[in-house]
């Protein structure tokens, strides 16, 4: 297997396709990354899924150069740029989705979606806008519904959920299941213990802060990913 | 593959070994049955377990002859009594999981519990004992806590859950997370959406009660199983 890593430009943005250079038309995967947009943790992602047998795109939804890193004083600029205009915010991930679906290795018809943090608010904005997605994942995601309604969710969801994430304390959890079950749509919530957010990050560690890698729940929400995807392309 | 039963008494008590007659020690499993006790349902999971490479004890906790159906005017007599007497609860599952150390198929040092309903509960309590398992994974469980302290949960736990099941709302299932959280355990709730009590039951159609077997469901609760049992005994 030979993983190969090739951008593409479009419309002022700068994802990036990560593919096994041998293997056939396949599913996609559209990969969202978190807060600070595409970057290398991304990207070695996206070559686990794509060693599944998928064609990843590691989407870029902040515009070509707008990128950030945790050291910078303004590092979700970008990110809340989107966060206050959701219709914008539906469109550009709409566009993404638009752009995995050409890629020549990938199967318009067979696509999902899986996001970090703002990247799993993606991954449910889309899912709302009613795309034609089979599914979606969202790990340690952002859950407040955007102002207007949602479309009918066709996509099946799985939310993997650190308990003690700041970000998504129990109330927002128990709406977001509320939300998905009056969307009508197939979904699922693992909730891991002792476990906040960015667990999948491995450069996070602010457990003080309710921020954290955790092995644990990076390996279980890896393993569950593998398993629903399996599952909507057997 | 050769599955065997063996009936094993003990005490009063009427429990029955499932096992693959050809393997050697290896770890054991305890199946604690829903409100009806021990059934053909059982013996028929326990035999997908067993076949996973397990010995499997379907326990009985009711005593022997004790056994009801869903047509029983009042089928949850013998649980009753139990949810009654959390300590006597306790010394049942203790004995049940003494037994299954006992079998000669089992490592008494890798061990876990496995439970659907009430026997979710038996699981938890087990938990909650201090008992000496490695895991537990509760199916559509009854999560109130015992009227005494926990001891120490050294067992890693899976709650798998069914989100509209009327006998655990959501606030349950977060008193849940919250009781396992104090209790510093490493634990997993996967809750299902769209999903009832008794999704694992085959015999079960009462939606309009909140209870019905849902084959997706039941899939991914196995699944989640074996991924989970796996990682404790690798």
């Amino acid at each position: 297997m030979t993983i190969i890593r090739r951008t593409i430009l479009h419309d002022g943005f700068e994802s990036l396709a990560v593919v096994d250079a041998a293997a056939g038309v396949r599913p996609g995967i559209l990969l969202f990354p978190n807060v600070l947009g595409t970057k290398e943790a991304d990207f070695a992602y996206a070559e686990r899924v794509a060693a599944l047998g998928y064609a990843v795109l590691v989407a870029d939804v902040f515009g070509q150069g707008n990128r950030t890193t945790r050291a910078d004083p303004d590092a979700g600029r970008f990110m809340n740029a989107l966060n206050a205009d959701r219709a914008m915010m539906r469109d550009r991930v709409a566009a993404a989705h638009a752009v995995l679906k050409d890629m020549a290795e990938v199967d318009a018809a067979r696509t999902a979606a899986i996001g970090f943090c703002f990247g799993g608010k993606c991954v449910l904005d889309l899912a709302r806008s009613g795309a034609d997605i089979a599914g979606g994942v969202s790990f340690h995601g952002v859950y407040d519904a955007p102002p207007f309604p949602n479309a009918t969710i066709g996509a099946k969801l799985l939310i993997c959920h650190g308990w003690d994430d700041p970000i998504a304390p129990p109330e927002a959890t128990v709406a977001l299941a509320k939300e998905l079950t009056q969307a009508g749509c197939d979904w699922q919530i693992h909730a891991y213990g002792h476990t906040g957010h960015a667990f999948t990050d491995e450069s996070v560690h602010m457990p003080e802060k309710g921020l954290a890698y955790s092995p644990d729940a990076d390996r279980r929400s890896f393993r569950a990913m593998a398993d629903f995807l399996g599952d909507l392309f057997a």
